[in-house]
């Protein structure tokens, strides 16, 4: 791999530059704002994603998309996914047919229920397309603290070469073949990031969290499979791995908003006061949508659903979960 | 259901007293050492494992085995792995041949490698024995603060009374076959909860972290499928359910011994100063003799080893985990 382009330069998308370039000769980091780039450019610090963390000389800076992409090797969409759309629509007349793409974008488009690396196929043509998940949070990442994380995707080839660029001694590379199974897992553990905020603001403790989270996994599993994905992901580091930073980091911004809920605060009033998305609240609405017209059963999601947008009090959520009829723990 | 004695009057022993008195007229529940059980039935708390709440009035507490046992329908075990065989031997005499078990005990004999319902059916003989866990913390579960867990046992019928007796709006109870799968997660568990500790004291963050847990699940999951558990287990309650609030919860004994050594402190010393054992640092010496003996790969509980029993430095054994062939996440 001689050049790679980095679409998208937040946390992830400045650690991934600086996880590149030690293999990679040529690393070109692309920010969609003139100002954010030229900040970069010239204090070599991402100020507003990685205070304090100096990015090496051989990363290029550029908020031009005609520099960036041309002889790439590798393409990174490292957006967030409300606008991954929009660039790659913007990017697609400066890349070659067949370049392939490394996704880091978590989430899914709420209004069509698509994930990161169909968009990027719809919008740029077909090509090999792999995706990188699993606990990662960026400012780790670039300080050199290890880490292990998931690449997937239907080509072998591109999952291993990744693989190979990538790994070094504090950052361990896993291939897997399910993109559909990490990219769900990747998405829907936003959700029970919000309930187990949720139990931390009801002040339910260790317990009560634990059990949210375990029999949270089993439902966004059961949605996963039905969509296409491997029950193995889930309990992978895309599925199991991250949801446990999700649900543990006192960072984590859908477990923050949770915990307000749970204080009792109302939901407008926590998300007037943000400016970043929280996505586990649009996607608990779409998925809790999508749940029902298929017919999985997801009775965290649906009283979640109750919570956020129909007035239920969080603490009568918990109770109606507790109080289901009694199940075997591998019923479907 | 009648009568229930409680062998064990430690925390969970105490909570169980107090999940069965509802449903049963008479609850009977044992200590060992006369001076808790006298300083229990005068004070009406449990001071030692439990202050603070209050023990409702139709618990009886005795340290005699004659007059616990008779009469029983169902006898809970609730003593440390330790001394259970010990115990069992000295209840056997008192037992009616049919009444039936409920174990609690979390743990495996480290000189035997049994488990507690093998323990118990070996000195008390063959009898239906079922088993609880999942998280379960007993001080959450005495205030009353939600829980789920799983009861698992070859007998259906024995885990249906069970799961009917205890199921109430704060304790949601799961039945499962695989009392096998159940208590050896519940074991194995405590070596992880030493794993994420070290990476605690090392300051290593959240990815290393979630990483360090769901690679460990992977291979206690590999030696529990190798001894007749079945992989769901390891992914409910009993094992990621439990893993979490052992890898998580500030107070967990395995995981602070893990952090003072992430942070460099002799083991030795670590345990010289503690009252309790942290059950983790036995299992992980016979976990890794009995990995090696039936050759079920465990690369995180050989160098947690390396660790505790050779002198490696905790740095140096996570690096050697990141730094190992690459390789498919659903490689065996």
């Amino acid at each position: 791999m001689k050049r790679v382009a980095i679409l998208g330069a937040g946390g992830m998308g400045t650690a991934l530059a600086l996880l590149f370039r030690p293999a990679v000769p040529e690393v070109v980091l692309w920010s969609r704002s003139d100002e954010h780039a030229s900040a970069m450019s010239e204090s070599r610090v991402n100020a507003r994603h990685l205070p304090g963390i100096a990015i090496p000389p051989g990363i290029h800076i550029t908020s031009d998309l005609p520099e960036a992409l041309p002889g790439a090797d590798l393409v990174v969409a490292a957006v967030p996914t409300a606008y991954l759309r929009s660039v790659m629509q913007r990017a697609c007349g400066h890349l070659a047919a067949d370049v392939p793409f490394l996704s880091v974008v978590k989430g899914i488009e709420n209004a069509t229920f698509e994930r990161p690396s169909q968009i990027i196929v719809e919008a740029a043509g077909e090509r090999p397309v792999a995706v990188l998940s699993g606990p990662s949070h960026a400012e780790e990442i670039a300080r050199g603290l290890p880490a292990s994380v998931v690449v997937a995707g239907r080509s072998a080839a591109l999952n291993q070469l990744v693989q190979e660029t990538l790994s070094h001694e504090a950052f361990r590379v896993y291939t897997n073949p399910d993109a559909v199974g990490v990219e769900l897992a990747g998405a829907l553990k936003n959700i029970l990031g919000l309930a187990a905020g949720i139990c931390d603001g009801l002040g339910f403790g260790d317990n009560a969290k634990a059990a949210m989270i375990t029999r949270g996994l089993v439902e966004i599993r059961r949605l996963g499979v039905a969509m296409g994905g491997q029950a193995a992901t889930f309990h992978g580091l895309a599925g199991f791995g991250d949801l446990v930073t999700t649900c543990y980091s006192p960072f984590g911004r859908n477990r923050s908003v949770g915990e307000r809920v749970g204080r009792g605060e109302p939901l407008e009033d926590i998300l007037a006061g943000m400016v970043n998305v929280a996505e586990g609240v649009p996607t608990t609405r779409s998925v809790h949508a999508l749940a029902s017209k298929i017919g999985v059963e997801m009775p965290i999601t649906a009283e979640l659903h109750a919570v956020l947008f129909e007035g239920k009090a969080p603490r009568e959520a918990v109770y109606d979960l507790m109080v289901r009829l009694p199940k075997g723990e591998w019923d479907s």
